[in-house]
């Protein structure tokens, strides 16, 4: 059995360093994984980014129960050699929040208030693999693990957490279903999420871009999504008119970094009653913001964050599926060596046209 | 049988004259109503002072069925004689909106679109007779009629449509319900009227006001309201802290008039999750809007107008069982020669301290 | 343009005859449907089964607007030319049940209580034209129409009333969605309808038949339903046991004739919290039905029928979309003058082994 | 500090016997409860008849945290002193059902699985002290607690977990709400308390019995209950339809011991989409069950078991109202040396009349 974790550690601003690790000896509810591959989130570019103590990022974590506790295999239902995927919380069970199902509310797992998390945590908490670019991470007492079949390719599993974010935003925020057109601003790896969700669910989908973001629009073409507009070089409410026949939106999601302006826009596609559901974060406020035409189209406004232990469980359904290609979103593979220039690629400062970037760490 | 309709008719600007009509012979759909009481409207007072055709307003109307046709007797379960709360909405039963239970979103009777509708018809659309400042009032085949018993306080009974928004607003749009501290900013009519659905419904209820609302505040009190915020003098971030023993508000509404101060208070006292509900058009942009702590609060905002069937059904249901002394709402109750002053006193321009302003066009 | 319309007439029991009627001539809020085919509903052949007056039978009808009156083509949004798919139902669209959107329960169009509907009202109520076994049919001013392109194949088009009762039964009332398991008892032309919506939606489904239904099964498969059982061959609970590796089944559709059987064995397929829809009325009591099961299982049971505006519309969307080959379902099609043939076949007393039989009248 | 429990243990068929226990050293993560009140549920009753290893029963408790270890009062958000609502369930915290906020059908604490729960765990699971009609309760890691003020009557405070099955049951399983008719059949606690539920919500409620029950009806009445119905004396079905005025019941709750014809008789009752909600074991199966009413009607039928945290929420919320006088249902309260005759009346072998049966273990 392998002793040691070789893990790339993000010790100062843009900067990982590999280094090596002694597996934990094991508690009856706790256990090991050998991870075998995981996702890059936009979260892990921001952790890289900021000035803070050293750590072990990645959090779409896949891989394969390495040890594990008795009371723990009895708990989570699993044996060694299990593949899962890994949720990045680590709730405490017994909060408030915890009680009602909403693990992601859980102050325990919330890094702004110390709590722990996955690909979030200072290695000076034991002991240490919290993190999942790594090549074994320590299974806490509290991870939220779910199982998947090995049949699943291992790309399309690590891609479960970002589409569990997109069903909980769809589906369970949003109810997307039969009948229903939905706008996603923003073709990035959340975007396309949500326009997968969203098609599973039966809805006709339409993904907007810009000039820089073709080869996107592209490859969500190739994804199955119905429509796609260019808004540098089309005009988006004329385009959304057209192709809805004149009925417009009923859902739209703005997951689009940069500015306000696809917040305002929502409101010019939406149709009378529609829902406008608000993914991403935009550091800035919104100057005139128009209330009255809410007010005027009975809209329904949702800011949304994570997932839920039950969207998790519908992501993988979707991805075990087969139904979507989600492989040819995987723009970039690197070995954990290069988890550095995994970074900086997904964060848009190495290779081009990243999507879904992935760390494999046992090449 | 009474062959003439005394009413009074906006003619111009802040203007109103009382003239005399024939009531029109009726089909066998149609009918006529003996008009006992009728409340004033906020959007009354807006068209009294608006420049438009001539036309007779009031549509909180509460009266007896004078006449009606064979089929309108059968259609509508209706006898002469029995007492109704008419609806303003004169839908016509066969749009997409109709079918699908959405009268108010039905363009035929949607003023803006040229659509008809009770209290903002003008006089020649025949046979005129389509406002409740009136001693009759003709009844649309497409009207919408609920039946009311006759031992329930006529001033009560003319409050079911604004109650009937308070329900439809808090409990179907909002789900008010037991366990949840709901918080109305503005206490005027609408805003006690959701107040008492609220409560009726088992939540407990703040309601908030300035110093020149005092009056108001005390009468919510009286009514059954849990606690009252004068903002003039009490800091309401405290104040709601102080409440909710720091749980903060599950339900936030905004139904004062004036500027948008409310409506970026209600993200500062609203829990994780809370829903804020927005019924007053602010007639001007919102400057520096926080979407980021929309999303970091995953709030819900809704846009929210008018009722629907089910809900004057609630509101009548309430009224009926006595629960609350709606009656010592009513400030003010005039003649129908008066009506000029009741518009004036309900639009803050006649008479001190309006609530619910009443014209009663048989005294 | 033509003056009389052919129709087969529903004289006597087990008998249809050729009839000849004048168009009538139309007012401003009516009009003519041209069918172009119409579907053979059970409901029709239960009809045609029983002692009652004479009428034209046939309600699921395709057909283009012929004459259209001015405030018809406004209400309806519709012109000469367009082609429709029409609702059974004639609500009056102003009784408590229409103006809650529940069209189905309106009484006026309850043939049980004198009410009218297309394909089952007496000849001697004008004009005569209901039934869509005729070349022509007249439209009522209150009739339902859903607009439907002309691009859409006929016969799939036929199939969208039986298609809106699924997506009403699953999506409406058992909130069918990804990550669910769907078990559909009966494999005939209603059960395949929620087999459809439930995969449109994202469910997985699995259909039941016996070695009689061996055709429908495969045909069930084709039309990309994931499993199915022969229950004749197959212990259906060891078999969804594997299917779903122990998880069991989240919604159970039972629309099997005959028996009781298939409503008790639905308690046993089921999951803890499952949702059992019962769309097939029994004609017998159950005996020993175990109510302690469900509160151990807390189930949930629901008696469902027909549609409502909003499933139509799905239903129109979903065979819009092309997703399913429903065309391969059209296992018989008559021309108008062997209606009689079609009505007997699909009663399982004509050719054999029908499912979707069409009627084409100008054939 | 005390360091002996006294607690009653059931030992054999119909027998308790008092013993002293030695208050175990508790950990970080433990505590222990001074118990100010236990009522006796009917679940205690069974277990009282039943033979079975020696345990402590009672689990509605109400208790004062004597103990508490420094993890344990930073995540339950409690210190010594504080006054708590205990629930019985103590899950897990990391299975599939706790991770969905579905506590109570969590396998960790369901007995039929040997899963430990308050009031049900033999003395051998250390350290034994898991049932309320004791002196002190051990407090599991797992416990969920529900902080209370000490300002709430004790006899009130005790009826927290059946009024919190109340609030389960009729506001988040049944939807009840302003404008809704409820029927309960079973006056017992359980039944009663769903009544307060619903009159909390803004319902409707009649409340049915038979003359044996005659004191528990008139007790509905003072409790605040609209219409009792005495089913010996008066047709059930003609008394609803008068009180109803013809339109009948939207929700019908069985919680009466005894035979199957409740749940017969609810078919009668129910209005047209009405709910059916089972919340007692028949033991038997019932004959002659009427499928297509339940059809005809589409109706809903949901067996239903147990709170949530959010009930619980809900019903220390209402009792802390204290809208409704429930103390005056506390028929008998005897000591800790009596908990055999607290069992033997609350089980209807003992004093006349038991309804809210309650132990206090310092008298």
């Amino acid at each position: 059995m392998s002793k040691i974790a070789a893990a790339a550690v993000a010790t100062n601003v843009r900067e990982t360093e590999i280094r090596e690790f002694h597996l934990p000896e094991i508690g009856e509810d706790e256990g090991i994984l050998k991870v075998e591959i995981v996702g890059v989130c936009g979260t892990d570019v921001d952790y890289y980014r900021k000035e803070q103590s050293p750590r072990i990022l990645g959090h779409h974590i896949v891989g394969d129960i390495e040890r594990i506790g008795e009371k723990a295999a009895k708990k989570w239902g699993l044996a060694p050699g299990d593949r899962v995927v890994m949720e990045e919380y680590i709730p405490c069970g017994q909060c408030k929040h915890c009680r009602t199902g909403v693990l992601r509310a859980c102050e325990e797992t919330d890094p702004r208030k110390n709590g722990i998390r996955y690909g979030a945590t200072p290695l000076d908490i034991a002991p240490s693999l919290y993190g999942g670019f790594a090549q074994y991470v320590y299974l806490h007492p509290n991870a939220v693990l779910h199982k998947i079949s090995k049949d699943v390719d291992l790309v399309e599993a690590s891609f479960a957490l970002p589409l569990s974010n997109g069903f909980e935003w769809m589906c369970i925020e949003g109810n997307v279903g039969p009948n229903q057109v939905v706008l996603i601003q923003g073709p990035g790896q959340q975007g396309l999420a949500c326009a997968l969700a969203a098609k599973y669910a039966g809805a006709e989908v339409i993904v907007t871009g810009r000039n820089t973001s073709m080869k996107r629009l592209e490859l969500a073409k190739k994804l199955g999504v119905d429509h796609i507009i260019n808004i540098s070089e089309e005009n988006l409410v004329e385009r959304v008119k057209e192709i809805t026949k004149g009925s417009m939106v009923d859902v739209v999601l703005d997951v689009t970094s940069g500015g306000a302006g696809p917040v305002t826009s929502s409101l010019d596609v939406a149709n009378k009653g529609a829902t406008i559901i608000l993914g991403a974060y935009k550091y800035q406020k919104i100057a005139e913001w128009d209330i009255d035409e809410v007010i005027k189209k009975t809209l329904t406004i949702k800011g949304v964050r994570g997932h839920s232990y039950h969207s998790v469980e519908m992501a993988i359904e979707c991805i075990s599926s087969g139904k979507f290609p989600i492989k040819i979103m995987n723009s970039h593979n690197y070995p954990l060596a290069k988890t550095d220039a995994a970074l900086k690629t997904a964060g848009g400062e190495g290779e081009p046209f990243p999507l879904l970037v992935t760390v494999s760490p046992w090449l």
